[in-house]
């Protein structure tokens, strides 16, 4: 709608679309059992944020048709909802209008270096193309695992759309620990997963390095993939040797289920093999950090992105050694830059904080699975210490509110809620600023 | 030392305090019974931090002559080692040197707007009174509670340092759980604490405004003065209502207890007259969350202060409104001091979780508990849910080094760890930065 800010459109939109979900679970048509409205509401919005935590079972409460409402919601979500109305425009105007270019590039917060056009062709296909791959080896694991074939059709597409778009949503009501000794599993959901949150821009970029010789990988990405490799790498030695769940483990399964933890985690898959109800206090803190962090600002992921994290390091460094411009690697960030990712770590952790706090203040549950529970919702992993359905009416709001600021992205958010009635050069100025 | 920067004096001054503090208790003459020497040094750094957070008893550990050792080392910890060895070099030369001028700017983060020479003298003069002043109604209130008039003397010359530094060490056991009906007591070390923690920056300026009509109040005292009377309303107002502990008591008690326990965590003086150890999970955040504050970046106080608070929020605001510029109450803040705000902000937290992680992952103790803990060192406030004596030899190094770092702040601290070696003119640009 013209006159709303990029931010507006995809806070109507996002809503929108949990608003729609939300009526189509109320049909009893798609459910087998009946269960409160308040618990349709927070599935609809778990699966358009991509977040994965639940309240009532998917598999128990919903039929088919329920289930694939579920699915639709979180591909939505996953794709962004952006992405998918811009192909609709693309595959019967073939032009994009100057101001859908405007939302995209706020959806995906792209550098000005890769065009949108191709970009947007990219996602789609990457995407039909990640997930139709993913079906086909989850279709193979299932059967060798003696699943009826029908079942495991509907099962394989179903994980597959959830892994991809990092939803986290799964039929099976105690995740995919089941399959913790399953190492072709694993190594799916690890793949999917990672290729989703890593993000489409960071892909791209890395197709482009892979085809053309001459192309170079641009900072950003560099940035992400060391990021990542070296987050998932300090989690994975943790969760490894100290988490007593994990190295209890024999063989493989330990390394490979501390990977899948801390994989799951920071891509916000939120899938587990292990119960993190299980887990130690300590390595409760490092779960959480690693949902804090999240994965690549243009993926799936939530968090607060590898290259915020980045610029704030940079920060404390350039400040710490006295040095009055922030550097990292040897580069000059700009200070606009600066200021958006400190304003998107304040009010992230502020939310936190405030989750945190409404849900201790109204709820008779542990400090520490509350923490783990908020980080999870507003970092849309979707992993939890079984506290969900615990919640009472308010803390279910609580977590409906920050899973839906997660996914929208806290800034988005805030410039969607608070921003002034602003003029197109404003406008210009808030895209811009919100490349973090 | 010359070729030393500010923030590396100021850091080498504090470790000769807790290292002369740490031998003399050392000595067996001024002990009652043996301690371990970690319990030693750890004493002698929360004196010169004025944390307060004990191990071992002060009263049943320390004979009169220990005790007063206690005491010289949170008065020196207090006043800042600056302010006083700058009060020796004034009272004998009666001329600063320039560069004895930007260590004291440094360490009082002073606008140019008040002059050196008359804030140090203010300084020490006021202190003086406020003790004085402290320390005769102290010995009126425990003399009416029958004490014994030579105790009387002692302890109230203790307690009335003890507060105004805001170091929060006591000679009772209990701390002042015993006086939580005595309003006078409460009021004492109320207005004692305020002073002490509001700072003499704000007190001299307020000053100022009482004697001379002309006189107009800065900007800072305003925003320090308007920030600490809202945050004391705010959490009074929860601990008054919602703490079960405080609830419970009758009449204006209940008042006075729930104004007292936010008073001593926003102020960091860290004394109790009920016990934090019975407080529930939901108030334990809200008392988190004013030691995180503190108070005035001038006083004695620990926290990463009111300014920065301010700083903080008028990012956050501006962003979400999506103004370029960093406003608050119409002010303009400048790009530098946002900076430092921020840098600030992000070290803080990020010790805040580090320290905590560390226990955890050391210590089999509760994480609400360490959490706590670990903020009333880093605050240098003191309160504790009780878990100070439990922690391992690890345990008490992670909350000696977080106590130090706390007093000399965490940026004061950074720079004179990393800063890189630096001409004069860098010095003065440090001397600029930190004065937030
Ligand atoms: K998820
Ligand atoms: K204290």
């Amino acid at each position: 709608k013209k006159g709303w800010s990029p931010q507006q459109n995809l806070f109507y939109g996002f809503l929108t679309y949990v608003l729609v979900g939300f009526l189509l679970l109320l049909i009893p048509l798609f459910s087998k059992v009946h269960a409160p409205a308040l618990d349709h509401l927070f599935i609809a919005t778990s699966a358009v944020s991509t977040t994965g935590l639940v309240t009532i079972s998917i598999f128990d409460t919903y039929n088919f048709f329920g289930q694939f409402i579920v699915m639709a919601l979180f591909q939505l979500g996953g794709i962004g909802y952006l992405s998918f109305t811009t192909f609709m425009i693309l595959s019967t105007t073939r032009k994009i209008t100057v101001w859908h270019k405007k939302i995209l590039s706020t959806e995906f917060t792209l550098p000005n270096t890769i065009k949108i056009n191709d970009f947007l062709k990219s996602v789609i296909l990457f995407t039909l193309i990640m997930e139709t791959l993913g079906a086909i080896l989850f279709f193979i694991a299932f059967k060798n695992e003696g699943m009826p074939t029908l079942e495991a059709v509907w099962s394989s597409i179903f994980h597959s759309i959830s892994t991809f778009c990092t939803a986290g949503f799964s039929l099976f009501n105690d995740g995919f620990t089941g399959y913790v000794d399953n190492h072709f599993i694993n190594i799916i959901i690890s793949m999917l997963a990672i290729s989703g949150s890593l993000g489409f821009i960071v892909i791209t970029d890395f197709g482009m390095w892979i085809k053309h010789k001459a192309h170079k990988l641009s900072f950003t990405t560099k940035i992400i993939f060391y990021g990542f490799v070296l987050l998932l790498a300090f989690g994975t030695t943790f969760f490894y040797f100290f988490e007593p769940s994990i190295t209890s483990l024999q063989g493989d399964s330990r390394f490979l289920s501390a990977f899948f933890q801390c994989m799951s985690a920071m891509t916000t898959v939120g899938f587990n093999t292990v119960d993190f109800g299980a887990f130690s206090q300590a390595m409760l803190i490092i779960c959480i950090f690693l949902m804090y962090i999240g994965a690549s600002p243009s993926g799936t992921a939530g968090g607060i992105k590898i290259t915020t994290l980045t610029a704030i390091l940079a920060i404390v460094k350039s400040r710490l050694q006295g040095s009055k411009n922030v550097t990292f690697l040897g580069k000059k960030i700009p200070m606009e830059r600066l200021y958006i990712a400190t304003s998107a770590f304040i009010f992230y952790t502020s939310l936190i904080v405030i989750g945190t706090f409404l849900i201790t203040f109204t709820n008779d549950l542990k400090l520490d699975d509350i923490v783990f529970e908020v980080s999870s919702a507003l970092g849309t992993v979707g992993i939890s210490r079984g506290i969900t359905s615990d919640l009472n009416t308010f803390g279910k709001w609580v977590i409906i509110f920050l899973m839906f600021i997660g996914r929208l992205g806290v800034l988005t958010f805030g410039l969607a809620i608070w921003a002034r009635k602003s003029t197109n050069e404003n406008n210009e100025i808030l895209i811009e600023d919100i490349a973090v």
